[in-house]
C-alpha cells in the first residue's frame, strides 16, 4: 500500500484535519499521480455538510492535475513524470450502451466518483485529491495540455467538462444565443467556452455587481433575473440557457427566454423542481451530469487550442477550511485552487 | 352575417343547447363549410367547465370535417363541394418566425383559437363546430382525403396532429421503442402513427383492461404504471415517451423509462409538475402544443397513405350532453364524433 497525506471531514467535527492513509498498490492498468493542485467544487462543500456519524473520514476533492510517479505494467499511455489531469470519475462498467459511447458518467452501473464512491474491484471506498497522491485507472487519466497553467486547468475537470458537455450537445456556436444562469465556477466557464465557440451570450446573475466581470469574461449582455421587465424583454430569444446556480430557484422565468425548441439545461439537482408548466411550451428541460472521456478530451484540446483556463484564487492545501468557508459565501472569483505542494 | 344553428354552453346551465348564432360574411380569403362531423375532445369539457358568469355562451369544437358551400374571391386552393377538414387553430399573424416556419402554433401574437379565442381581424369571439357552419382562413382549412371515413378523420385535426407532432420532431421510426402514457383519444392515436412509422410500442396504462385494445392496435408491450416492478425493468430502454394522460400525475417513473438523451413529451398541461430532479438526469421533458399547418398536412399524407383513422363512436349533434358525460367518465373507446347532418 502507498502512504498518503490527506485532509478529511467527518461528521463530528468543525472543518477538515489532515489524516495519513493509504492507496492501493497498482493494478496493470492504474496509474499512480502526485498532486499538485485541487479544484474546490460545490459538491465538496456539499459531501463535507451531508456526512453522517458513524462513517469513515472522507478526503474530497475530484479536479486535479499532477505528475505520473508510477505506472502499471499494462499502461502504455503515460510514463512517469508526465502532466496529467483527472475528473470526477475514475472508472466504470466499460460494457453498457452509454460506457461503449464513451458517455461513462451515465454508465448503467454507475460510474466510480473520484471520492465518496465505492472502487468496483475491491470494494473500497474512494477517497479524494485534497492529498499528495492519488491512484486511478489509466483510461480515466488524461494529458495535461503543455501551455496551460496547471491550476487553471484542474477546475476545467469537473466544472468544465459538466458546462462543456451540454453547451456542445446543443450546437452551441456562431449565429446561437446562450444564457448562463449564475457567474461562479460553472458559470464563467460556460461563458468563456460559448464565448470561444463563437455565440452570443447572456449572462443572468441576482447580483447587479458582477455585470463587469461578466462583459470581461466576454459577455454581451447581463440581466438581473429579478428585473421582470428585462426578463420580459429577453422572452423567446436564446437558444439554450445553461442553469448553473446551485441554490433552488424557479426555472420558469428562464425556460421563457428560450425560442421554440430551445434546451434550459439544469447542471444542479435541487430537490425539487419548480417550472409551470406553460413555461416548457415548446420548450425542453434537462438535467446534465459530468461529460465523459471522449467530451473531456474534446474539452482540453479545444482549452488547449483557445487558451481556456479557469480562473482561480490559489491557496495551500493546509488552507482548505479557509477555501471552503469563502466558498460557502461565494466569496472567490471564481475557482479555488489548492496548491498540494505549497 | 351567416345564420347558424349550433350547440353552446353557458356558466348557469347545465349541459348544452341549441343556439342560433351567426357567422361572419366571408372575407376575400375565408371559405364557408357545411360542417358534417365534429369531434369532441377533451379540451372542450375544460372550456365547459371553466365558464364564468356574464360572458357569452360558448360553441365548442375545434376538430372538424365537412363540405365548403362558398369561397371569398382571392381562394384559389378550395372550390365549391371540396370536402375539407379545420384543426384547433384558424388563424396566426403570419409574420413571426414560427409561423414562417409554418409553426403557427406557437405564433409569437398566439394564434386564433377556433372556439374560445379572438378573431384578429374584427375582434369579434371566435364560437366552434359544434355547428352547422363554420368559417375559417383558407390558410388554415386542409383537403379531406379522399378515401377516409370523414367521421374518423375530424380527431386527427386536434388529437392526431397534436400527437404527430413530437413522435415526428423526436425522429420516431424502425428501430426506435416509444412509449405512450395514457390510451384514449391521443394516446391510440399515437399508438397507431407510432407503429405505422415501424417503432416498437409500449403503452403504460393504470387500467390493465385496455391491455388487449392495446394490443390491437399494434402495440408490442403494455405496463400498468403503479406495478413498480414492471416499470423498473423497463428501466432507460425508450426513446420517447409521450405523455397523454390528462390527470396530473408524477413525470417521474415515466423519465426512468427513458435512456440517455431520451425525451418525455408532456401533452396536458397541469397546474404543476412534479418531477424528481434526479429522473432527468440525462433525459429531457418538453410540453408540446398542437401542430401547424405544415405537419397538419403531412399527417393527413401519411394517414391516406397508411389508412389511418380515428377510432371514433358518432352521435348525432343534438346528444352532444351525453357525449360529454360519458366522454367525463372516459366511456369511450376512443373519440365521440358528433353528426352534425343527422
Amino acid at each position: 500500500m502507498r502512504p498518503v497525506t490527506g485532509y478529511a471531514a467527518d461528521a463530528l467535527q468543525e472543518g477538515l484535519r489532515e489524516i495519513q492513509f493509504e492507496r492501493r498498490d497498482l493494478r496493470p492498468d492504474d496509474v499512480a499521480i502526485r498532486v499538485t493542485h485541487v479544484g474546490v467544487c460545490h459538491s465538496d462543500l456539499h459531501a463535507v455538510e451531508s456526512l453522517t456519524a458513524g462513517g469513515p473520514p472522507l478526503v474530497p476533492g475530484h479536479e486535479f492535475v499532477g505528475q505520473v510517479v508510477e505506472v502499471g505494467e499494462e499502461v502504455t499511455r503515460f510514463r512517469v513524470g508526465d502532466a496529467v489531469a483527472v475528473g470526477n470519475i475514475v472508472d466504470s462498467c466499460g460494457r453498457c450502451d452509454n460506457c461503449l459511447a464513451h458517455r461513462e458518467s451515465y454508465c448503467r452501473e454507475f460510474p466510480t466518483l473520484t471520492y465518496g464512491g465505492v472502487d468496483r474491484h475491491d470494494g473500497s471506498p474512494t477517497q479524494g485529491a485534497y492529498s499528495t497522491e492519488y491512484v486511478a485507472r489509466d483510461a480515466f487519466v488524461y494529458r495535461l495540455p503543455a501551455d496551460l497553467d496547471p491550476a487553471g486547468v484542474a477546475p476545467l475537470m469537473c466544472a468544465g467538462v459538466t458546462t462543456w458537455a451540454p453547451i456542445r450537445r446543443a450546437g452551441v456556436g456562431p449565429g446561437r444565443s446562450v444564457g448562463v444562469v449564475g457567474l461562479g465556477g460553472l458559470g464563467h466557464l460556460a461563458v468563456k467556452f460559448a464565448v470561444a465557440l463563437g455565440a452570443r451570450v447572456t449572462v443572468f446573475t441576482t447580483s447587479a455587481a458582477k455585470a463587469e466581470a461578466a462583459r470581461a469574461l466576454g459577455a454581451s449582455d447581463v440581466v438581473v433575473s429579478t428585473d421582470a421587465e428585462a426578463m420580459a424583454a429577453l422572452g423567446g430569444r436564446l437558444d439554450v440557457v445553461v442553469d448553473t446556480a446551485s441554490a433552488a430557484h424557479d426555472l420558469s422565468p428562464h425556460l421563457r427566454t428560450l425560442r421554440l425548441d430551445g434546451t434550459l439545461v439544469v447542471l444542479g439537482l435541487p430537490e425539487r423542481y419548480s417550472v409551470e408548466p406553460m413555461a416548457l411550451l415548446g420548450r425542453s428541460m434537462t438535467v446534465s451530469g459530468s461529460g465523459g472521456t471522449t467530451e473531456t478530451q474534446e474539452m482540453l484540446d479545444f482549452c488547449a487550442e483557445h487558451g481556456i483556463t479557469a480562473d482561480v484564487e490559489v491557496l495551500p492545501l493546509a488552507e482548505v477550511n479557509t477555501a471552503l468557508a469563502r466558498l460557502a459565501r461565494n466569496d472567490v472569483r471564481w475557482r479555488f485552487v489548492l496548491d498540494v505542494t505549497a
